[in-house]
Formats: C-alpha cells, sequence, structure tokens
C-alpha cells in the first residue's frame, strides 16, 4: 500500500485552517466577516481524523481532515483517499434520507479535506447518555435512517449496475475495511497484542472469552458474512458518537467506512452501543439521579429504534420496487404478493440473526479489543467500570452463544435488564452469567 | 449503455481470420507452413461467440471473438467487453486448476478476440452423453475443478484486497449478469414473452409452474443471493457444453459470465445439466443401447462430481489458509480446531442448499425459458422430448419446494431415477410427480 504523502497535503492547524477556508470564497462567504474574527475550535476526538469548527459573523462550517494515521498513534499509517470514501457515501444516501445528514459544502481530494455543515446545538449522543438526558427522537429517527439508507441502495431498489459503480468507486477504503476486520472479528476473540481491558478485574472473563471456541467461531462467521455480502451501502461504524441530536433534529456522521456490506452491520453497531451505555450508567448516578430510570429508558430506546427501522424497511419494500431483487412484475398476481409478503418477514428475521450476532461481537471488541468508547472508558473507579463491562460482556456472549433464545428485541432488552439486576447483587464477584442464572 | 462499435473492431470471417493469424508472429508460428495452408472450421455454436478453429502444419488455434450481438439475435445489443472479462477468469483461475482451463495464447482488447489452445481430441461433454459415450474422469476432474477454483479465489484463502481488485475489474460485464438475472430467475417463472416450451404438451405444466408462488419465491432468492454474495470467482455458466473431455483429460472452456458470486452457482449449474442429460436418454436410445445402463452411469457420475467437490473443498481448507475468512490463527489451538473444523461442514451443507436451488432453476429456465440446450432440444419428436422435460421440470419443481427432503446428493439421485421409472409408466399423460406419488 502507498503511504507517501502526496505534494499539497499539509496537516490544518488551527492557523492554516482559517487560511484555507479564506482562499475558498464560497466557504469564506458562509462563515461571514473577516478571517481574523473567526474562531476555531478543534474538536478531533475519534480514532481517524482531524476536525476542526470554525465560526464567523453569520456562520459556521466543519473541517475534517483525513490524517495520514491513526491520530492517536502515529506509527500506524493509513492511506488518507477515505474522506473520498465518506463522501461518495453521504453523496448516495442523501436522496433518500431527508435531512438526516449533514449538507456536504466542499471536498479537496488533493488535501483530503472535507468541510461540512456544523450541527449546533446538537449534541453527540454518547455524551448525552452518558450525561442522563433524553432526545425524544433520536431512537426512531436513527431506525428510519437506516431503514432508508439501506433499502434504497439495496438491490430491492436499486439498478444492480449502479451498486457496482459505488462497490468499484468505495474499493480503495480496504486499508479501513481490514482494520475493522481485524479490531473486530479477530482480535478480541483470541490473545492479541492488540487488545487491552479492565485488568485485573476482567482478566478472568478475557480468559474464558479466549478459551470458548464458540465465541470465535462465531465472530468469524458474521465476519466471513460482512466480507462476502452486498446487502446494502452501510456506515459501517454507527455508533452512539456518530449520531447528534438535539431535541428535534438528528443527524448522522462519519460514514467513513462506509462500504457495500450486511445490513445487520448498522443495526447491531447502534443497538450495541445502546448496551453499553445501559450498563455504563450505574457509574454516572448521582445523589439526585440513581440512573435507573434513565437505564429503563435506554431500554424503551432501544425497542423503539429496532421497532421503527424493521416496520420502515418492510413499509418501504412495500411501497417501491425497481430493483432487480423480488422483482415486482414476477409477483404482481394475489399469490405471488401474498408469498412475498411473507418473504419480507423472513428476509427481516435474517437480518435480525445478523444484527444480534453483530451486536455481540461489537460489545465484546468495545470491551476488550483496541477501541474503546467513552461511556464505558470514561468511567473512573476501576472496579465499577468492569462491572458494568462484565455486564455488558454477559450480554454478548448469550447473544452469540444462544442466538435461538432471542425472537425478538424484547427477549434481548428483558435479558439486559435481568444481568443488569443480577450485576448489581453480586457486589464485586464479576463472571459470566447463563440464561439458566437469570 | 454504450453500443457503438470500436473503430478496430470488424467481425472475423473464414478468410480474414487467417489474415489475422498470420499478422502475429507467434501466432503464426505455433500453426506452421504457410497461411495459404491453414485449414479453418467455423464451430460457432452457443449464443454469444464467433468461434473458429485454424489449423496449420505444425498446431491449431482456437479463435473466439464476441459479437456485439447475441449471435441468434442481431437486434438484441451486447457489449464486445465480456471476453477481457473471460481473459481476467481464465488468469485468475490458472494458477490453482492444474491443467483444467486451455492455454491462453493472445487476447486483442481492439477487436474483442481471445485465442487459445486447441482442444483436441477433446468432445464437448454434452456431445458425448447425448452419443451415450462415457469419459471416465470428467465428473471427479470438474469436481476437484471447481474446488480448486472456488476455494482459492474465496475469503478463506485469497486476500480480501485481491478479491476486491478483480470485483472491479469484471464489473463492465454488468450487461452478461444482467441477461443471466433476466432469462434465469425472473422470466421462466411468469409469463414472460421470451419463454417457450414444448407445446401443447407443457402447456398445463408451465401453467403450473407460473401459478405456484413457492417456485418464483425460491428462484428470486437464489437470485438474491445470487446478486449479493461475494463468496469466490465463478465460472457461472459450467453447463456440460462448458467441459471438454478427453478419456484422460478435462477441461472447463467459455467462462465468459465469470463473476464474484455464490459458489453452488457452479456446482448447481453442472448438476442441473447432468440431469438434463439423464431424462434425455430414452430419446436416444436404439435397438443395441436402451440408454438405461447409461442413465445409472449418469446418476453416478452426479455423485461422483458432488461427492469430489465437497471432498476436495473441505481437504483445500483444511491444509490450507492464508484468507481473511476464518483465520487460522484464531482457531490454532485444539478446541478452535475442532470447532472450526464443525464450521466447515456446516459451510458446505450451506453450499448444498444453494447447489439445490440454483440447479432447480437452472433445469426449468432450460425448458422453459429462453436458452435452451441440445439433449433436450435435439429430441426430434416432440411428445417424446416433452416426457422428458417434464421428468426433469418434476426434479426442479420437487428440489425448490421441498429442499429440506433432500439432505444428500443420493437423496437427489434416487428421487430422478423413481421419476423416471414413473414418466415411463404414465405414457402421454404428462404432470408434476410430488414425493408422496414416488
Amino acid at each position: 500500500m502507498n503511504f507517501a504523502l502526496p505534494p499539497k497535503y499539509e496537516r490544518l492547524t488551527a492557523t492554516t485552517v482559517t487560511s484555507y477556508l479564506d482562499q475558498h470564497p464560497s466557504l469564506a462567504a458562509r462563515l461571514g466577516g473577516d478571517r481574523s474574527a473567526w474562531r476555531v475550535e478543534e474538536v478531533s476526538d475519534g480514532y481517524l481524523n482531524l476536525v476542526f469548527l470554525v465560526t464567523g459573523s453569520t456562520g459556521s462550517v466543519c473541517v475534517k481532515q483525513s490524517l495520514p494515521h491513526v491520530r492517536v498513534d502515529e506509527s500506524w499509517k493509513l492511506p488518507l483517499d477515505r474522506n473520498r470514501c465518506e463522501r461518495i457515501w453521504f453523496e448516495h444516501v442523501a436522496p433518500h434520507v431527508d435531512r438526516a445528514i449533514p449538507d456536504i459544502y466542499h471536498h479537496d481530494s488533493d488535501r483530503f479535506i472535507l468541510v461540512i455543515e456544523t450541527l449546533r446545538p446538537h449534541e453527540v449522543l454518547r455524551t448525552a447518555l452518558i450525561g442522563g438526558r433524553r432526545y425524544p427522537d433520536f431512537a426512531r429517527d436513527v431506525g428510519r435512517f437506516v431503514a432508508n439508507a439501506t433499502f434504497h441502495t439495496s438491490d430491492l431498489f436499486q439498478r444492480y449496475e449502479d451498486k457496482q459503480e459505488v462497490i468499484a468507486s468505495l474499493r480503495h477504503n480496504d486499508a479501513l475495511h481490514r482494520i475493522m476486520r481485524e479490531l473486530v472479528f479477530q482480535d478480541p476473540f483470541f490473545p492479541s497484542p492488540r487488545n487491552h481491558w479492565t485488568t485485573p478485574q476482567l482478566d478472568d472473563i478475557v480468559g474464558q472469552i479466549h478459551a470458548d471456541p464458540v465465541l470465535r467461531l462465531a465472530a468469524s462467521r458474521i465476519g466471513y458474512k460482512f466480507m462476502t455480502s452486498t446487502q446494502a451501502l452501510v456506515h459501517s461504524d454507527l455508533h452512539t458518537g456518530a449520531v447528534m441530536a438535539t431535541d428535534g433534529d438528528t443527524r448522522i456522521i462519519d460514514p467513513e467506512f462506509g462500504v457495500y456490506g450486511a445490513i445487520g452491520v448498522d443495526t447491531g453497531c447502534f443497538i450495541a452501543h445502546l448496551f453499553m451505555a445501559y450498563y455504563s450508567q450505574p457509574a454516572y448516578a448521582s445523589a439526585e439521579d440513581d440512573r435507573t430510570a434513565f437505564q429503563t429508558w435506554i431500554l424503551e430506546q432501544i425497542e423503539i429504534f429496532w421497532d421503527e427501522f424493521r416496520r420502515s424497511f418492510l413499509d418501504l419494500w412495500r411501497a417501491k420496487s425497481g430493483g432487480d431483487g423480488y422483482p415486482a412484475f414476477v409477483f404482481a398476481d394475489a399469490v405471488g404478493a401474498a408469498a412475498l409478503d411473507a418473504e419480507r418477514e423472513r428476509f427481516l428475521d435474517e437480518i435480525w440473526q445478523d444484527t444480534l450476532a453483530y451486536a455481540a461481537v461489537k460489545i465484546i471488541r468495545s470491551i476488550i479489543g483496541y477501541s474503546h468508547f467513552g461511556d464505558l472508558e470514561g468511567i473512573a473507579d476501576p472496579d465499577q467500570k468492569a462491572a458494568s463491562e462484565a455486564g455488558a460482556l454477559s450480554l454478548g456472549r448469550l447473544l452469540l452463544v444462544e442466538p435461538g433464545r432471542f425472537a425478538s428485541i424484547s427477549d434481548v432488552t428483558a435479558v439486559a435488564s435481568k444481568l443488569q439486576q443480577q450485576r448489581r447483587s453480586a457486589g464485586s464477584r464479576l463472571s459470566f452469567s447463563s440464561l439458566k442464572d437469570i
């Protein structure tokens, strides 16, 4: 892979970002006023990119630049091309998702800079969940968004030839997909040096995970599906840090891992991160709010998300056709229409199975793999952190080893809740729970 | 789609093919002697290409040229690029399949000419089966070939990045894939004007096929899998006309439909065509040979083919790794190795299910769809033709509506044989048989 920096590439700084914007009249006009008065705020917090918010007298933009390495590890080289892929994803889902993504103002393919709408006063969903703040619409909005983005880019709606074109244009995102495959499906399930966890508290559980062949097999199986399925254009990293919300609006950001893949990748990832937010809550309890009501609310949001996704996807499929998959004209008569409708339910059941497996793998990798996330990682007391993590890991393990026991989303939230009660009463003794224990 | 002919394209004739070869010293040298003495034989017999065999004093070559339309219907335009795709397929499987494909001598991307090894004294397998001639190794050879070609191009062995490169390079084969999807998974299952069949004999059966929503659903389901799976580089048109055999050698030709798809596409297609050869036999009976022993032999070959494919694929997977799917290092310990081996069996069981569904769809499309094939199409007496076709259609229907009843290849050959006996005793009354009838 070629990691040589292209000649025009220069890493932006809080100073150079304003001169860059000033050189582009449409962007400068959007900010308004004199460049010297623009306010720059660096908000890079992911693993991959530099991010600046720049505000002028009349407006604001968000400037995102690809770095040639992992942001937190300069020795881990990465190709820069990924924000071209991000742009491609935005462009292809935009016609189908109302205003669920930010506006794209500018893309510079020499400097790997993407300038997009600043989302304000939106809050990152993960931050809100850590803070115990409720956004009433996010679950329904994200459910509808995933249904719209995946249905309209699937073979149920899109022409096969158009899909092949997008697949070819996203090919150079290979390096990111390799990272994802290795860090998600492989490393967490065997003793890889890239893993880390809350030690010594979770050592025993991690040992059990690495000793259990059922877990690595389930992870490899869903990983293989991830590699060989081109069901729809998926976001592929739809965690709670990729969702920004206000009381009336929800937006999806950061699709640089976007790829044609299995639809369950997006539903599973989002559910996984909501469950991790759920298990992290006790650590954020205060005298005013013990967070038990908030936990119940999170479980409700998980159900709302899945139900909305499923209902929306089915509604879209019943209302629209045109793709090469299950062509409408073949099922035009009454018996055909009835058979196709039963098949739609089966199709969604298969996405459900993928969702469970992917959610489980994502939970496990977020606790014992390379990349961790703020809700659990931010818990200061290691014993409390490990207790929350053990609850989430128990759920993840059950979803992988006994998937047949979870026929509906309420089966999952019920078990999650029981595990949480059990964890509360278990004190510092951390272990896996099996379904017969709860 | 752009169907304008490129400036250098000129349709070869028996005359111009020799001057073309003469202009290429390496090809002329292979033929030997003077151009005026070269013997040209046009052997075009497929739906898509011109094919000439040219023989000189020391050697022979096979010249294949893409036509800008379906060979038998000049109004049906086709892009010419497909023999580039054919070359790509040959190049990518060549390192893994011993001598199971012809040597490639020359590819002209301006004139869409591919010059390959002449296979002599090989006979087209379909012709041999019509003639009642047995090649002792073909079933095992083709089984091993499919295992080698698909395993080595799958994510079990190949790097994901390399696979993505092949997928992108084959993208312009879209037009052929559209034809295949429409003619295989759609048209035969509803009243499309492109369908035709032996009429009036099969009218009632065709009516039943078009009335049965289970059949179109099963066809659409495997068609959807075909569109969304990138398991391996498949030949995608592996019928008995794409196999050439001698007593000691078997070769695979005509991969212009080659694409990344589900592995069951190749195993299913080959099995489908062997079953059609089986049902066609009574029409070719003579006083010396009633073909019943030959029919039994064909069923044995079907079993040998599948068993060899399955065994070879498993052996390859156990012996080799390196791909991103089920990475070997994750399953290196004893419990991991045991779990992975069980998963391999499950993996092959899934290919088996795809094989059954695809074989069934291929049988049905070859009898009532657009493209028909010589073994059944060549039967002169329409009643006898329809009787053979009804037997094959009955098997195809059973495989689609009761797939759970066929756990192994011998379950399929046993039912095929019973259907054939039943057909013999039924006389001219043609209808579908259900499993309880036989």
